[in-house]
């Protein structure tokens, strides 16, 4: 393809959109589209990566209705006034007019805390852990794009209940130790926790606390996010348990929603250069190709046989291998499998069948080396370590380069200009700040992310960006999907 | 729970829902339930065993919107007579009113073979084996009943396109051998594929074969159905190819449907017994329990030390082992987890402790027997064995001595009376052989499943157990859910 995604990142994207694959845009329903095999794939592999470690810290899988009855979905105030311009209604089945409207899950509070209500009586149902994997639509009204926004996505939401406030915030740090295993440690993806600024949190959360990564064009997505919802579903759905004294008490909630098919957006624009995908190994759909070398006068049928032993010898050891076997020259060949962002290319020519050796071609940096087949498990194992470290590292090298302080206006639109994320003295997170960040909106488009996760020190004299009153906090500001 | 399931059958099921936590009934859509933990955990392992199994054979996982357009879902003259009157439909979303409908997909069809006639131009792209793993919405007039029948239910759904019809029909054979791989080398749960009369085919289908198990109040539930589509959709979606002589020619098509929620309730209301679950070993969310027995005057310290070494030890094989150091009595323990369905049971009390040994408990047959730790792997993988081949046989034999023959209009209706499948000669399974299916089920309440697949051999001069006219098949019937 050679399209710079640093220059050009919205063709390189839907260059690669198209050409690896990965989603369809001509579905008939605005905003929605196909996920094909290749990027599906990937993303089962990110669900059954995710939901391990939410087992690991003692979540259970449940599945409750995409459909939920509008007098649930208006228990909370703050949570239907939010979600209500995005939702899709069932309101017809069969010839019949329901006798009450459905929402079409935007998210599933509303069809889930009914439930806890029933099933949390005493202690010992506590704490409820629940998460489950699914997709939600939502009338979304911003421009969508595949992946990063869509009326239909694919998601985990994680759904949680206490006896203490304690152990809900210990919850949320929890959230945010799982996406760092999940997204940093496994895919690569760095990312900064911020707490929202109270006009921009989760509607019916009392704090919002959202993971930020960068694009290369320097506008950040949001990607996890977790929510300490505090005794506010408690209330309206009425989740009590009798404590220690007795007593009927509400439950302290927390939730969280890691979306799948916004993170794998997120992963292959971090990861991909301009020839197309590159992928952490353990998520690759194929993580070795073989393809075969037939020179002139070559002995074909040697060749295979000594290509198949080897996809045999890889695939034995559990790893998704594919010998490529076609019709198509070998640079044909290459230039497929880069795109999809296979691993490592194992070549296999006449010489390497003599030799017993295979050539290995590690994707992200193309160097090539050749090895005996004695030693091929140890150096697959080698290039796979090297090649996940590596593209983690420049990931983040990226992400730690586009990170800068402001203290005048002029240095934060600047900045915002170069794609930087922008470390700013402000006057407050409360809904006073909020003229400030409508300023900063407006002249610059920037969005104000919120303050990090844990809080900052900050000074005491130091001034609001904006306004100039006591800056309360450093808050971060970047532009946004 | 002590209820014996063969006798009342209805009330073993709905206890065991309960009490099992398989599923909460008291979501409040009418026909929608809650699918609690415990059965999803079983599920998302029988997901995966499907899954795994279809890609063995070449499919490819995607994701198509859950929203059809009305107008797609128009475009095959049956298909839409046969689902318009079980489609939820959404014509809401926000405040605006869409400009078309969308059906809420009851089935994905006409989803997906639009994206079809685009993706296949050319020989090359054939064939198309695509699945995806998802749930379906459908507005059921008949009784529902949690995991048998609901208005949701999890599925997987197959798509294929072929170049040639005889490509179709060995998909739809492939289709047959993946059931057989899966539920009953797998899951131990014994069925017949029927061909279908024409009055009960897929909407839309040239021939539909479906899988008919027995459940223990002697009525069918029908399994995995695999449908021949023959060119019916490729006309209405357009979706051609460029054969070998340069032509446009339509495809031929296949669709498979094994619906996972179903089989969960097949798989529990076969293998159960009077004490709850009971699960083959490979599908258990808990595969090993282990009770410590502290009596008195025993050394509680020094059985626990011991039960967690055994819990590591069993752990470190990869299988899923709890131990419950809860405060219940033994007693109570057993019962909980025989109740779920856990297959082995480890009771370690201070004789186990002081010998170095574990006594195993069987779940299915309540059998004893006591292992030094050192024999321990070998002798629960001996047990798992015996209890997976146990469960399949004892299904086996009871699925086997409920199949009958009939001969007479009485026969027949006795033999249903006791909950058997009955084989009688049969006028026709084209249409005009549906009055003699209405004077059954308005007799006898049995229906007619269709004639086995491969067919049988008929005798010329049979005659039609309710016409007497020349019997073109055996036919089978039975009563169903």
């Amino acid at each position: 393809m050679d399209i710079d995604k640093h220059k050009n990142f919205s063709e390189w994207f839907n260059t690669i959109v198209a050409d690896a694959e990965l989603a369809d845009l001509r579905y008939n329903v605005k905003g929605f589209v196909v996920f094909r095999p290749w990027s599906v794939k990937s993303m089962k592999l990110m669900y059954a990566a995710y939901e391990a470690e939410l087992e690991k810290h003692g979540h259970s899988p449940a599945l409750f209705p995409a459909l939920i009855p509008e007098s649930n979905f208006k228990t909370e105030g703050e949570h239907v006034e939010g979600f209500t311009p995005q939702v899709f209604w069932v309101e017809q089945a069969g010839g019949n007019k329901l006798e009450e409207r459905l929402a079409l899950r935007p998210t599933s509070e509303t069809a889930m805390y009914q439930m806890y209500s029933i099933w949390i009586q005493g202690l010992a149902d506590l704490p409820v852990k629940i998460y489950q994997s699914c997709q939600v639509w939502r009338y979304e009204t911003k421009a969508t794009k595949p992946f990063f926004r869509g009326r239909e996505f694919y998601w985990i939401e994680a759904h949680n209940a206490f006896a203490t406030e304690k152990e809900a915030i210990a919850q949320v740090t929890e959230d945010m130790e799982m996406a760092q295993e999940v997204l940093t440690r496994q895919l690569g993806i760095p990312f900064i926790f911020f707490q929202r600024p109270e006009w921009d949190k989760f509607p019916g959360a009392v704090h919002t606390f959202a993971a930020d990564t960068l694009m290369p064009d320097g506008k950040v997505l949001q990607l996890p996010s977790t929510h300490l919802l505090g005794q506010n579903f408690a209330k309206g759905f009425n989740v009590t348990f009798q404590n220690e004294k007795g007593e009927r008490a509400y439950v302290w909630q927390t939730c969280y929603g890691p979306a799948i098919s916004r993170i794998y957006g997120a992963l292959f624009s971090i990861h991909g250069d301009n020839k197309g995908l590159v992928l952490p190994f353990h998520f690759a759909p194929v993580q070795f190709v073989i393809v075969p070398i037939i020179g002139k006068n070559a002995d074909e049928n040697a060749i295979m046989a000594y290509a198949n032993e080897i996809y045999s010898l890889v695939q034995s050891t559990g790893a998704r291998v594919k010998l490529d076997d076609s019709k198509s020259t070998p640079g044909f060949k290459y230039n497929y499998w880069e795109m999809r962002g296979v691993p490592i290319r194992m070549e296999v020519g006449g010489k390497e069948a003599a030799e017993r050796t295979v050539t290995l071609a590690r994707r992200d940096n193309g160097k090539k080396e050749k090895f005996a087949i004695a030693d091929l498990q140890k150096a697959t194992c080698d290039i796979r370590d090297a090649l996940n470290g590596e593209l983690a590292r420049k990931a983040a090298d990226f992400f730690n380069s586009r990170q800068s302080s402001a203290t005048t206006k002029e240095e934060l639109a600047s900045l915002l200009e170069k794609g930087f994320i922008v470390r700013v003295p402000y006057c407050s997170m409360e809904k006073s700040g909020k003229p400030c960040a409508d300023e900063i909106k407006a002249k610059t488009t920037g969005d104000v992310r919120g303050i990090k996760y844990p809080h900052e020190v900050m000074p005491h004299d130091e001034k609001c960006v904006i306004c100039g009153k006591a800056a309360m906090h450093f808050a971060y500001v970047a532009r946004q999907y």
